[in-house]
């Protein structure tokens, strides 16, 4: 048997040429937040194709267990390519039975000879179909995002390496901490951009085959059903279920789940960068890309458009990941609303899950950064961002209640006089308890970094010993 | 002045034959969730239109204003139709500055001659035209949306009225609770359709022109700023805001949540009838249209279509209402990512609700009750549907204590000997507290109907004073 | 008669003093996100004081119907304080039938003499005395919501007026965009602030009595249903809907939806705040509370937990919305599930989003505001800031092409140089174009401010005509 | 070392005993989602233990890699006591400084002698403490949700295995659609259930220590931030993360997704009993618990309670887990907002789905089938149900088209002149294409199960196969 799906999928011609039957690649708001190859690979064409691959790979497994003729089989797969099928005219169709499949089974009917006609979706019913084709798209959208995914964890990975020791403020709620290195911080967005990947090869690997026939037994395959489940499974190179999974739908779910983080993920990242690119803070900059990040009404600016994007993506993601998961109580054997809610919702989820992490692959490796502002906003604070340090040093020496006054009346000398913080622990501290020397290497943010260096090269390492 | 928009949008030629350059009204899935009216209505054609109706009344109302030439406004305006642009070019554009905006005014200076480029878009920044362009589709889409609320009303109306002392089981949890009658079922559809029109048209009316220029301070009409922004609200027949509404999302937010309270009511009416069309209940069925409901396995089947369809768009609805909630925390003067994500969201909550809708009143008008397997089925309980009424007419005459006991034992009786609860009625409590007439009394559901016909006569009435 | 709810609650005395059954106002997460006042208003307590003044009003509007005896509703009502129930044993007892108004009325008969018991609930279902407790514990919390809406509207507005004038930075997608005054930013967030009010106050109105018996017949009140139903309306001060509200949940969405537009607003506001804040920006500075905004590790933090508070009970009422809207298609006559997902649900989003509204209230009374730092970060682009202006004056005397260019030149220079947009203006483009003194004017932020003092005065006026 | 957490957590005696600070384990409504159990882990008083736990620990792993004196971790071991603090209290302080971990430590070092206090919290940050703490609740409340999953799955294996030969209706949206078996459908939950606590275990095992100290750097800790992290994670019995992840919320997303995915099956299942519990339908009923499903008004109901738990649970955690999805993008080194969302979230999230998948559980286990009922309304459809069947037999004799011809008038007859599809077979098709032998075998529902038997047998293989 040759699987049909290896990887990336296969589109036939007129989809991978774009002339898709809606319109081509994307549309006034679509392409904004997607890329133009998730856009095609869950097109309408796209599911059509999916839809078809079904059928075709549905009678070629029946005809391998010897339920239909092997011409029969032959036939169908040689029609089975979405350029035959309109999908805007399924669509409408698909009003009558409330799902596209009934219309695309009666025109495929009508394509096929008398003789193959009555093999086409042979013992199938139209989740099968549907379910099977979500898994077929899902399962190539997710080679994209996939790849995506690894390509925004390289960036981050060089930009770990290249600012291993590279100094800057960290915040915590918007306010300086402590010194860190941008290493550090770009560690972190690696550590999570491969921790999405992980989600998302746990959550691919649960997609599955579904093929019940109209209730979930199989009748109308006799005794021939499991063998026609496990030979469809391995044409579509999809998962084998225990059974049919029509009513339990934790499979899509957890499968958006993933996309929801990965989503996350790259939001987190655009939006950290967007912050650093504030005027005020300026220690990092888009790459000079012209007409990149361009206003309407003012020349002068540079937006981060990447976080806007990435940002509005994961906002809409992480609604849609609800619908899924809020539309698991299918009724009896097929849900009545739950079922329907979930398909274009999985188109929005791939295209904006795909389209954000794309979109900040895309930033973090042309990012610039400006170590020298990182230097000039650590030292701005006149020492204060090492207030912790100087804290434990004199808890050391005079004891908790004791340290704590001094540090926090330096904090409120400096606060009302203008001074700084550093000022005011050679002024005031240090003849008793610290030498301006002992202040000097206190105050030195290189000398207070702790394990950031132990974490980036723990971080580079798991990235280095994936295999892929 | 004449308002270019006045009830219904008026859409360019090109869109109202269909001919959209997403490739026709409806996809694969769109069609089943929406109506044609409403895809064109949101379409990116239209999108696209309702931008360039911004521009255009924005360069008329600068002309009137004094503030450009006349003949640059003419210009200007001779130009902004959409289909001399590509909705699809405009959106793979887009990337670059992070909105469809920016290239549309780019395309609009290339068309128009030097001297009137100059002038397009004069005084406004990418969020003016696009938030204002929302509240132009949004406002079309809703004429659409309440004519299809009304329609809904409408038939529920019919219903009420014809079905006034049509008996039938109330039911709660799912579980027969008293007698009831199918014109109070619809009279209650009927008042949840009028209220969600209600809550509509409060909404529509907070959607208002959005003028502010690139910082919210229309900064270069000079002293112009707020006559310009009259005329131009005049001109697009939209409210006038105090001040420019583009970091307080309250309007749209408020106006999506009207959606998603039609789109429940539709959800809730398609689903009581889903309910009602179970075959072992069969109180009411699917008007006749042939192949409508069928299955692509199982020729048998009349699936209730319009509750799969109209109940998946509510769940996606409710969802996507919270999008624009969880987004109103737009940053400083334009939000990042939190703007961004409004625009797919309101074209699909509008398509959705707006499907929901046309599908329910669909449904309602063309269903087709049966008045005696209602009577079958309130009849069905052996008289238990009414042990509440049993039970307080027995409290009245032997007090609460015995009263329960009374029915306890009647019912527990009836169960286990497979008697009902009328017949153990009539021979175990009958003797000392009741007479046969007055079980047969008791038991009458068409006596136990309280305030029905006062709720249904109520609710006709409040509809029929409507004004429109 | 003399309605028991006039203004805020009156709660009992128990309540009043915060001796609540479920452990004195608040805990350990909840008292941060909310007030010690909204959560007695929402507590158990609350709640079981708001299901028994329904009974109690309920059994003295069957009297004042002559349906009950006067001296029963007398007794009654004594016995309607929430002091004399456990509400953590009601809630035990409430896992057998569903919901906890079964076991309070089992124990609110056995309170009262056998005479008065039968009397007790006449006429009603548990969803009766829940959806008015509902509504009248929504209709109290709204008291206190509205006022915190209104401090918060009034210190905005203290904000606008006082700061008419002072210049700052406007920035869209975190960028400097344009000149603007703080007073404008904070007129956006006054306007904001009364349009939630306005929107919570609509949908305090939609707040009804809910009274339909076990079907939503009414059936066990004979012909009396409608007027007990406006008696009951009228003793509570609710409105009277035109029929049972049980099956159309589009009063409580809507609540729900003004509540979101209200932490919106609250999340909105504060996070401007948190974001002037930044170290690099400190353009405000939260009121110096000692302790406030601490850290449990740095000494030097003053954290904006206004916005941490604000923001973090906004994200989570935005998907609490969704819940209220996603529960609407109540199955026939009481929903299974979806009934039961609104009580809990309703608590949370009116203690979050009131806490968040009193926090940002809080905030913005005791704000600092910083108006050099203002006008430093202002100057700091060197002339960039008004580079629309000066592209505007330039497009006029030599047209848009050579303008764009112009400007364009000025800016690399400026880039590659390390210059000033200023100074390659004066340099490079004036001799040509302007006088120095004409790029002065230019380049002077406060000639710059368009609309922004009519649009504060507008929001103020619009702010002082309100009635409350 | 020994691991103070192995199993279910050891919770201090004074929660153990349910004598909360907050009032007993549960309140109004809060007992009605949740267990006694559920509600306890995750108490006030559980988080404040496990935060203490966190503490105690952190300081038993300073003392371990000799940061600290052992002496001191001792003593302040010995006060980590939940039942020493007050939790209403800390959630009023923690206003302040925006989280409890402040003053808790505050507490904590007020309570341990001065030499000890300054070692209280050393090294650790709020977010340390916090996050950690959420894990160990998390695992601990995970211990009780899976053991209630695993109940419901053997439930559901005890039904599947008793009913493999139970002949039963499989409805499709909500209509009659093929012979299925009670037992398959059981299987069909048997397996979701499973899968849950397959998703629940893979999320379980992402639940980590987090331990960074104020930005992540570990920078007070020297070199010997690693050493102690590790032991950290050994003594809670945690995963060791490759660098701290604040800034990274995948596991505890992941984690909720899992809880949302068994909420879901638990709310499918119910969902499925309710439907079945249906008066008309009549093929299940609940266990006679007296009392069990009563109404406040209606003596003779039974309501079916579980699906009003569960469902209303599922709803809410399907907008919960958005929540945490949408708020990932945490701020540079510490969320606003976005952190401090997730506390309240993540305990509704585990009681909720806990108390979802308890009450399915209850359910389940004492389920009374009724396969009369089953059968009778199997063969209530005069052979509709079998139409796929003979539809496929007369395709192989007679052709698709001819077949399709023949089903249809049948049908049609049958519905046209009251009989049956049946009879109208026997008259009309029989002569030609069918005997009467035939017919009967093809009518057999027994004889049309196709792979009901080997799905069951593989479901209930499965689930014996699972190692716990």
């Amino acid at each position: 048997l040759t699987s049909i799906y290896k990887g990336t999928r296969k589109l036939s011609s007129s989809i991978a040429e774009g002339k898709e039957p809606d319109g081509g690649p994307g549309g006034l708001f679509t392409s904004l937040f997607s890329t133009d190859e998730l856009i095609s690979l869950t097109s309408d064409a796209a599911w059509v194709q999916a839809m078809l691959d079904t059928e075709s790979a549905l009678a070629a497994s029946l005809a391998d267990a010897d339920v239909i003729p092997t011409a029969a089989a032959t036939e169908i797969a040689a029609y089975c390519r979405a350029d035959r099928f309109d999908a805007a005219l399924l669509g409408r169709q698909a009003r009558a039975s409330g799902n596209p499949v009934v219309p695309l089974v009666t025109a495929l009917r009508d394509e096929v000879s008398q003789t193959a006609a009555q093999w086409v979706h042979w013992g199938a019913t139209s989740q099968d179909i549907l379910d099977t084709a979500a898994a077929l798209v899902s399962r190539s959208a997710t080679v994209a995002i996939d790849r995506s995914l690894r390509e925004l964890a390289d960036g981050c990975a060089a930009l770990a390496q290249a600012h291993r020791d590279t100094l800057m403020t960290a915040r915590t709620l918007l306010q300086p901490a402590l010194p860190t290195t941008f290493g550090l911080k770009a560690a972190g967005w690696l550590v999570a951009a491969d921790a999405a990947r992980d989600q998302l090869t746990h959550a691919r690997t649960g997609l599955a085959v579904q093929l019940g026939g109209a209730a979930g037994t199989l009748a109308s395959l006799g005794a021939d059903g499991p063998a026609v489940v496990a030979l469809l499974a391995h044409r579509l190179d999809l998962a084998e279920p225990i059974m049919p999974w029509h009513t339990d739908r934790q499979r899509l779910a957890t499968f958006a789940a993933a996309l929801a983080g990965a989503s996350g993920v790259a939001a987190k990242i655009t939006y950290d960068i967007a912050l650093l690119m504030q005027d005020e803070v300026g220690e990092v900059a888009a790459s000079n890309v012209p007409g990149s990040g361009g206003s309407s009404a003012l020349p002068q600016k540079h937006n981060p458009v990447d976080a806007a994007v990435a940002g509005g993506a994961a906002r809409r993601v992480s609604a849609l990941v609800a619908v899924l998961y809020g539309a698991m109580a299918h009724e009896h054997e097929r849900g009545i609303g739950n079922w329907q809610a979930e398909w274009e919702t999985l188109t929005e989820l791939l295209r904006l899950s795909g389209g954000a992490v794309a979109t900040a692959a895309d930033r973090v490796s042309g990012l610039h950064i400006n170590p020298d502002a990182m230097a000039r906003n650590l030292t701005g604070s006149g020492g204060l961002i090492l207030a912790e340090r100087v804290l434990a040093e004199l808890t050391r020496r005079a004891g908790r209640v004791e340290a704590q006054r001094l540090v926090t009346e330096a904090m409120a000398h400096a606060a009302a006089s203008g001074s700084s913080f550093d000022a005011e622990l050679r002024s005031e501290v240090a003849p008793t308890w610290l030498s301006p020397d002992e202040i000097d290497v206190l105050l030195d943010p290189a000398g207070y970094l702790g394990s950031s260096g132990v974490f980036i090269d723990r971080a580079l390492s798991a990235h280095e010993e994936r295999e892929d």
